[in-house]
């Protein structure tokens, strides 16, 4: 591949690469809407938020559904960040709200 | 909310997050081919992974178009992971490819 060619595929997969970022995003952005419900049903009925077992559960979905290529590994790591940055928001609502 | 009822809905919102969590792999997977592209260019013109530059132009993007409610600095937490994880990914694939 000579420079040009390579520097315009570049080019190519960075407009990809930031077309799915959006959509991550947005799914990102659909999940906290949903924790936050959670978080409203739970301060209703005085459940905690940290629940190990449902982060299990959380875990065991998503290894399940991964066909690759990014590792399982790799997979469970950002899931676990997503997680922590959801609860924290969680927590954060309801002292707002009490 | 009575109990019975919050914890229908606490099921209805699990289910919801499982489906969203899968459509954020496939995007996480998608991305990953895309950067595994991405390397295989940078290897060929002998271009350096690692671009600080190019990373700032990627949280631009997610921030530029966050919505919310997720706050932009916990979505820039959770695009740092994923960079980070793809990093490694693509260090790998090009160790094994030499």
């Amino acid at each position: 591949m000579d420079s040009e060619r390579g520097l315009a595929k570049l080019a190519e997969c960075r407009v990809l690469i930031d077309d799915v970022d959006v959509r991550i995003l947005a799914l990102l952005n659909e999940r906290t809407r949903i924790v936050e419900e959670i978080g409203r049903v739970k301060q209703t009925l005085t459940l905690p938020i940290y629940e190990p077992k449902r982060e299990e559960q959380v875990y065991a979905n998503i290894t399940a559904h991964n066909q690759g290529p990014m590792p399982n590994d790799a997979v469970k790591r950002v899931f676990e960040r997503i997680i922590d940055e959801m609860r924290t928001i969680q927590q954060q609502r309801m002292k707002q709200e009490k």
